[in-house]
């Protein structure tokens, strides 16, 4: 470990640190800037170019970063902005160890996180916000920096100034958060209310204190999912202090509800989520993402091979029973993509918690089995048509146990994913099928052993 | 046809409307109604009770309707909004003859409607919409009547006058409908310009001409669909004639795709959509919602088991076949179902219209095949284990061809549906299972036979 130096306005450095950068040497890197007090860093900063004073940047943590950034003269702010939005700085952050770009990308500071993504594009901004530590799917991605904040001690008529000056380049001025002096939010108003009330009125009698508010690196699905429940046209994004850094609107959130539904139905019938519009994927591209899962199921089917030549057996003395098969572990799957696809979309939206294993595995049981009974009835007609009273009976009872236990299954798999933080949407109807073709038809001919007596 | 009376201002009508709506007399009424003049009534909806006012009320047609709502005085007006409005004329229209039930719900005029539904909770307004004429799942039951329209000829200053003195108690004053002399829909302007804007600026200046809106009658789904397209806050319902009957808000709106989207996943797994709470459902109610499909889909697969007793001989002489029935015809439902998904999804949020059939048709059938080729490879590996050589070539043939065939079912069925104006949703992937089912059966022992020359 280096020593902390004794603070010295003339502290020199050994070598510069745009040479340390320039060679890629983050760990020389790290070290310097450990070393070296703020202003200094700062003095540095401002004579490199704007991606590798960038990456300078973002390799210092949040506290000293935010010193060094308050240290520099406007336009060299602006320079480290620019850098940390330019293109190359991307490539090289992606080019880095893995470990190295982790290092890079903590969160940054919420006003520095703020002013680099001002003024992009909704797209540039889902790009650089990676850049600034917040993760893929994170409410850092979605959100928007330009609104309008005020502060409490304000009239309605100085409020209503405030947004006319300010208003012009946020994408919303309907919510307007109230901040602290240390930009701490503390509560919003809507413009409505300003508007609707008369212009002497203190802002701190509309305000509403403790309003719900999501961190940036939280995931922007429930946020999201938080504003449907609650109908707020825009939510407030802080860092993991409480800062300000950005509002997630009601657009955005609606389009993260959609992609993240999507996906659940992709992964529901077992094909990768595909991004992209249905009619602009080439052929290749929809049967890469339906490969994997596809080749997974039918390596998992070969349990139902191995499981039918351990009963080949009793399939010879009854042909008969080969009849049923389809039927049978079609009735199976059924019912436990029924119960998996009402559990993965209770869990999504909200509905069912991971702590409901136990309560959900009895309801999903019963429901299997009170399914299970009806089918049992259609299955010994059908039997008894196809083949005799023996064999009906047979079938009869395969389907009461085996809707039971699919169902069972099918309810049961998304909350043990949700517990073992897999995503629930994973564990899909598919899945559920394939696991149930097997068990099934190892119920299906211990049954028909032990009721034919072979 | 009774003949129309010369207009008479002392016109006596034979008998009070009053006893003829007290005893049910549908047909009685309308008659009445056709040859009475509209301030007759007027006059005789003012002596009647409020619930039956309301029923002879909505006898009417929209024309008249409008003519004998404005001979009425206020206080009566008043009157026949309560009684459209009371629960026991719900219970009245509700035990109408189907006929009689239908000339009831024909659209009412926009003044009426926006007036009956104007102060209730969005409970009270949407039961009470279906008896304004708005079907099922239309704009008009999900609408708020509670907006602030403006005209075009205000200054901003007046503009935000009327805002203040009316938009106390609107759902939202973030989007200000632009009307003319007529009630019509000219335009928006958002809350966002006029606040922005200097006081002195006409309204005409920031108006949106030709906004987007949609027909209170029409599809909620659609029109929430739009908003999420556009990123519109809230959308301008009009009646037949253009005239503002209501916003769309975009809470609404998202509550509406949410719940189609719940709709679709449970179709897709075949249950019927279920709209409350997982939890809060009781084992009968969750198998209810399940029982009728998976009962069919019982009954749709005894062809299965047809299949399979047609077969039954080659079966008796090569036992090994039952061996790969549940992993062929699980490929062939996984398959199936993957593309019935994208499929249905990719309609759902309109990136596929019916037109697209044929290019769908053709996309999926090379997918299947791409899909089905690699799985052979599987296929020829497991059969060799488990089997022969000869069988093994059996699988992989088999997995093509059926790959190939379910991909181009399950991509092809839902844009039938569509077609024939059926939910594509309910083109459920395991409907589509259970049809691949017994024709991969049929393909597999076809197959068989000609390969192992039996």
């Amino acid at each position: 470990m280096p020593q902390s130096p004794t603070p010295d306005i003339r502290f020199e450095p050994p070598e510069p640190l745009r040479k340390i950068v320039e060679s890629h040497q983050v760990h020389a890197a790290l070290e310097w800037l450990e070393v070296t007090p703020p202003h200094v860093i700062a003095d540095e900063l401002a004579r490199m170019d704007a991606v590798n004073a960038g990456i300078a940047f973002r390799l210092l943590d949040k506290d000293r970063a935010l010193d060094v950034f308050e240290e520099l003269e406007p336009v060299d702010q602006q320079q480290i902005l620019e850098g940390l939005r330019d293109h190359s700085f991307l490539e090289l952050v992606e080019a880095m160890d893995p470990d190295d770009r982790a290092r890079m990308l903590r969160e940054a500071p919420a006003k520095v996180a703020k002013r680099v993504l001002a003024g992009l594009s909704a797209n540039e901004r889902r790009m650089t916000s990676a850049l600034l530590g917040y993760p893929e799917g994170s409410v850092g991605r979605y959100m928007t920096p330009e609104f309008v904040a005020l502060s409490q001690d304000l009239t309605v008529e100085q409020a209503l100034a405030t947004v006319r000056a300010k208003g012009g380049h946020a994408e919303t001025v309907y919510t307007l958060p109230v901040v602290d002096q240390g930009k701490r939010l503390t509560g919003i108003v809507e413009l409505r209310e300003l508007v609707l009330s008369p212009p002497e009125t203190m802002v701190s009698e509309l305000v509403v204190t403790e309003p719900m508010s999501a961190r940036a690196t939280e995931s922007a699905e429930d946020a999201a999912r938080l504003m449907r429940e609650t109908n707020d046209l825009n939510l407030p994004v802080v860092d993991s202090e409480d800062r300000l850094v950005g509002l997630l609107t009601i657009d955005d959130a609606v389009e993260v509800i959609e992609a993240a539904d999507t996906e659940d139905v992709a992964r529901q019938s077992g094909a990768a989520p595909w991004s992209g519009h249905y009619m602009a994927a080439s052929v290749w591209q929809l049967a890469r993402s339906r490969a994997l899962w596809l080749s997974l199921l039918l390596v998992a089917a070969t349990l139902t091979v191995s499981v039918t030549q351990a009963f080949e057996g009793t399939l010879e003395r009854v042909t008969q029973l080969a009849m049923f098969i389809p039927l049978l572990i079609g009735a199976g799957g059924n019912a436990g993509a029924q119960a998996a696809t009402s559990c993965v979309r209770a869990l999504a939206v909200g509905e069912v918690r991971g702590s409901d294993l136990l309560r959900v595995i009895g309801r999903e049981c019963r429901v299997g089995l009170v399914l299970g009974g009806l089918l049992a009835v259609l299955g010994l007609a059908v039997g008894t048509i196809f083949a005799s009273a023996k064999i009906a009976l047979v079938v009869g009872i395969t389907l009461v146990l085996i809707c039971g236990w699919a169902a069972t299954i099918g309810g049961t798999m998304p909350l043990l994913a949700k517990r073992l933080r897999i995503d629930p949407a994973v564990v899909s109807a598919p899945m559920v099928t394939t696991l149930v073709d097997a068990t099934g038809l190892i119920i299906y001919f211990v049954t028909a052993k032990a009721v034919l007596g072979i």
